[in-house]
């Protein structure tokens, strides 16, 4: 018996960004290349050149790249590395690794450690306070230690750090002995937004480790992490294998990755994802809908009332963030590389509808 | 700038059975879904499509599956899983999660207990003395509960637990309250094999978990874990998370499985790779050359000089295995559903070439 | 050369309650019993009898006891026994598993997860309320389940759960499927309060497990955890041994504890601590000094100037607590068995003093 | 009611060097430091004070000493403090860290490695073809690392390391990278025989790390860890804290190790208990006792029959090791500190009896 069609729903798609698959020019060079024959384990040379070409771009030329599965494995992976058992993670509360990572930092044996923040980015002066009291309390050795900072670029509202606002951050770090890690799960839609100014170079320069999300950003799955330095971390590969991270066809991360790092892809591939994201911002607030929210990237959020939520339930995929009161609600919706400008001229037209029928 | 064509080498690849990408039919299946939207997190349908297909092969409809991304990440989240910390996994010395998994096993808190194997494979009377001695020692409280048995159907060295082998070794579990967990990362060349007479239904009704090898048997990446009762582990989901085997874009395993769970194809993935090692096998013996161990499945593994490991270094991808004397190693040719009868053919040339080189 | 004597300094000692060795009557039954013949690790008369009085004094025929050595190990080795990985730890954000214990419950793999308190104490509600948002949340599988709520009596600021207030969070666990853990290491200090209405049986019949602390309440080491149903715990021998906790001379705590819970000594011991607090603490309010909390336990937090602080630190040793602003720190007075009307006597002189010198 | 008495049996106690409290000496320093008020956390002078005492004995001025509670405590820690995840210890089968600690090494994350030994001892010669397999193996990302040697001196068969032969293990450890840990529960049994040409000086030259066992060797409980060299560890305090190993009243290890290392006595301590077990092993081989292993310290392994241990049974604690065949067995008779001349006497003449009733 072969395998049926799946009937997809009739809604609009808009609930987040993983949602299909691979960007053609990727998926087309998996196919392209399937039945070649190459070693394992991330030693085959799509890997190597993958790996090249993201440290070229990132002008890192000392750095080392290591592919990943997923953001889980990345956050849990680089944590783990760097970190001892008694040494937190700093982050923002409505930080991923705090709230959506079903403990996977806690099962590794480190504390998070959540600190107060404003549409989802700390400050350089609020983690240094907090560093500064376990540096200055007696008991400190009683305590956790905060050994690293987590930020994501763009953050989980969908915000921007500032280059400026990084550079205070990795001052702060180097001068209380802590690291700097940023999840880029959704970098590209920063670095594709206006309002951006922290290149890849940047974050090269400026934090320990990065990583460049693929599985929200054009690929099947993958996340290449930069560790800005060689040989930062002892047993980095059977640390990888232990995180389940150690694919035997390694060489799907590394065509993918090489793909998507050639012909400047990775710059162009979330712009019209911004566009469209701004469109939809834009026709939500011309339209009397309060943001939540002005996030400059691909997700939008913003208030509906319980009875607009369910009208759009029927026709629309939307992401449900939050209850703001008995009546009120926010919820998401997220453009990606795959979003149409037809897909979105048919969001822009329900929104008007909704906006008509005064509910 | 495009990404380059990687040049691989003109050497035959007889090295393991992962260096391909996925079948044929497989990559078509991804291919054809790629811009369909699904849900997340393995919640879609081509995912409840494939569970429900491998449970009707397995005739298991009280069993539950996961799909996982590959083998270190099934064999740590079912141990994980199954066991606490005092517990640990009886297993051959040979066994995969002893030897090459970088102590992920203990990572993850629980002792692996080597015992004795012959040709990779251990025995019910093996284990349940092993059993015996923990549950007669005065001080067994201070010692590690052997809990778990582990095997690799088939083995690490090809070889095939027989049916009435399994059903002892299962009724020791259940008289001793070990749990038995199957490694099928290589199990389609153990179901393609003649000698076998051991079929999923068997291990679906005779284990408490097992896997479905996807990785090294047609897909690009995965494995389907079978448990073989529904809810025997709370918390499964966080649990896998943890494990960074909670995929995003988990219907990139649904679609696989799915399809190679359609049209019988998992039952003959794996004719062709046995066709192929049998005719290797046979030309060695045939030859003159030692078969170090006469494995019924898709290795074939044989004793050589070191002259004539040179020889082959330069025309032949193999797998190398250990050092027999000071002049001899084992080595290994490993088949695979990408196997093709032209390169087999020139693999057994190359055979009668060494063996009339006298070297 | 024979060991010197240690000359201690001139001070008062009201810093903390374990500054001194043990009971006189506990000590004692060490010296009387130290070259008797026993089994170890608690199999010995002494553990059993002293378990068995535990159970009687608590009304508890069903539970279970075990001796641990510490309040860090009680703590680590309950969690980490009651709660898988994906499940956390609520408590109060003073809780001293959240704060005080170096990651000790993280380094377990559990998530420490801190709701707000109003002078160290939880509330029903706001336990409640956190359940909820859990069960409700279409994540929820991505995130920690709250499972274990960790409550200390007294609290870390001393001050005391009424039974109405312990019937409330019980009566919330059980509707939420939370268990309940109390930490007691300074419970004798409750039990002897005026103000307090929860007896040890209250203890047995409202929570999961608690404990009964004997390091800060009369003996060498050491802390009785009360499981309050037999067999709760799987593997819980060897579990106390990989926590450390499984005393080779097992009887140290049997001896202890029996002499403990014999002439009803425990509900004793606390008391003259508790009139000396009460002293301290009506002096200073008596001397125009502000109470940072009006604890009816054995500690008296209080504020002083830098100056005051400065003053005092040459004359008696006190705990410090927190800045509170550039002028002002919280500082505490612990008393404890061992705390002599005599020391007192001289600390409310001290008081006088202190106010009569205008700093 | 007071705590009645426990009458314990009436046999001879020869079954283990745990059974009964402190020696005299040791008990009658903590009872003359009862009431002094120290601070905690071995923070106190008697700690400063017994370490340096501990570091002069060995010769060791640039180490640093920690005390435990116990010989698990001690193992765990050391070995998760000098090991990464990935990272093994190598070990004799019959090690205590392979076989005893309930799991506590993997529980951990650490892998244990056991090799082949001769009554209890490796060889440099083993360890070095174990490092060397390691090496030499393509696949050793894939594999633990053996990192640590872990020794015991008396090993569990009571037998001794000759100063040559640890000398010879310390050089392969330093030529192949690995740390040397020596675990002395038991040492001054070896000191104090005649045998015996390895000192604390050796120990503290030739290790890493190595402890000095209290627990069997005249204390209530403690072991005093000695890193011969100083800040080794970051994190250590946290660490000792995670493992449930830092004690409130941390002076009472100050006291007791203190006073072990004043006056000699910690060399003198095990003499009493040498002379005894000498007489005890010769006896039996005398009167024709199989001694199993020749052991020159305070353990006597010998061969019995099934109807031998049963007469045995009920006049004398014995230690029961393994059964050799269906009818005979291996026990051991262990001295002690505490062992007199009476009951050594008593018990010689119960081998007398024993070797003429011809059973």
């Amino acid at each position: 018996m072969p395998m049926p069609d799946m009937h997809t729903n009739n809604l609009l798609h808009f609930s987040s960004d993983y949602m299909e698959g691979a960007h053609p020019t990727i998926l087309a060079a998996l196919v392209r290349t399937n039945m070649e024959s190459t070693s394992g384990y991330g030693t085959d040379s799509y890997c190597t050149y993958a790996a090249q070409a993201i440290l070229d771009t990132c002008n890192c030329p000392d750095g080392e790249v290591r592919f990943l599965l997923g953001g889980t494995q990345a956050n849990t992976l680089v944590i783990d590395a760097l970190l001892r058992p008694w040494q937190g993670v700093v982050c923002a509360a409505t930080g991923h690794v705090n709230v959506h990572e079903a403990g996977s930092i806690e099962a590794g044996g480190h504390k998070v450690m959540p600190i107060e923040h404003v549409n989802g980015k700390i400050s350089a002066t609020a983690i240094e306070k907090y560093a500064d009291a376990w540096e200055q309390d007696d008991n400190r050795e009683h305590m956790v230690q905060p050994a690293l900072v987590y930020l994501s670029q763009p953050t989980e509202y969908g915000t921007l750090y500032s280059k400026a606002e990084l550079e205070a951050i990795a001052q702060v770090c180097k001068s209380h002995n802590m690291q700097l890690f940023v999840d880029g799960a959704r970098l590209a839609y920063a670095l594709a937004a206006p309002e951006n100014d922290v290149s890849l170079s940047d974050l090269a320069r400026l934090t320990d480790v990065f990583y460049i999300g693929g599985t929200k950003c054009g690929l099947l799955f993958g996340e290449a992490v930069v560790f800005t330095k060689k040989n930062m971390i002892a047993g980095l590969t059977p640390l990888i294998k232990q995180h389940g991270g150690l694919l035997a066809k390694g060489r799907l991360l590394g065509v993918q990755f090489g793909e998507l790092f050639s012909n400047n892809l990775y710059e162009r591939i979330g712009q019209s994802a911004i566009a469209c994201a701004t469109r939809i911002k834009n026709h939500l607030a011309e339209k009397g809908f309060d943001l939540y929210i002005d996030s400059p990237t691909n997700q939008v959020f913003f208030v509906v009332t319980n009875a607009q939520m369910n009208w759009l339930r029927s026709r629309v995929e939307y992401g449900f963030m939050e209850r703001l009161d008995a009546n009120r609600c926010v919820i998401r919706f997220a453009t990606c590389w795959s979003t149409t400008q037809q897909s979105t001229d048919q969001l822009l037209e329900l929104i008007d509808q909704l906006a008509q029928c005064h509910i």
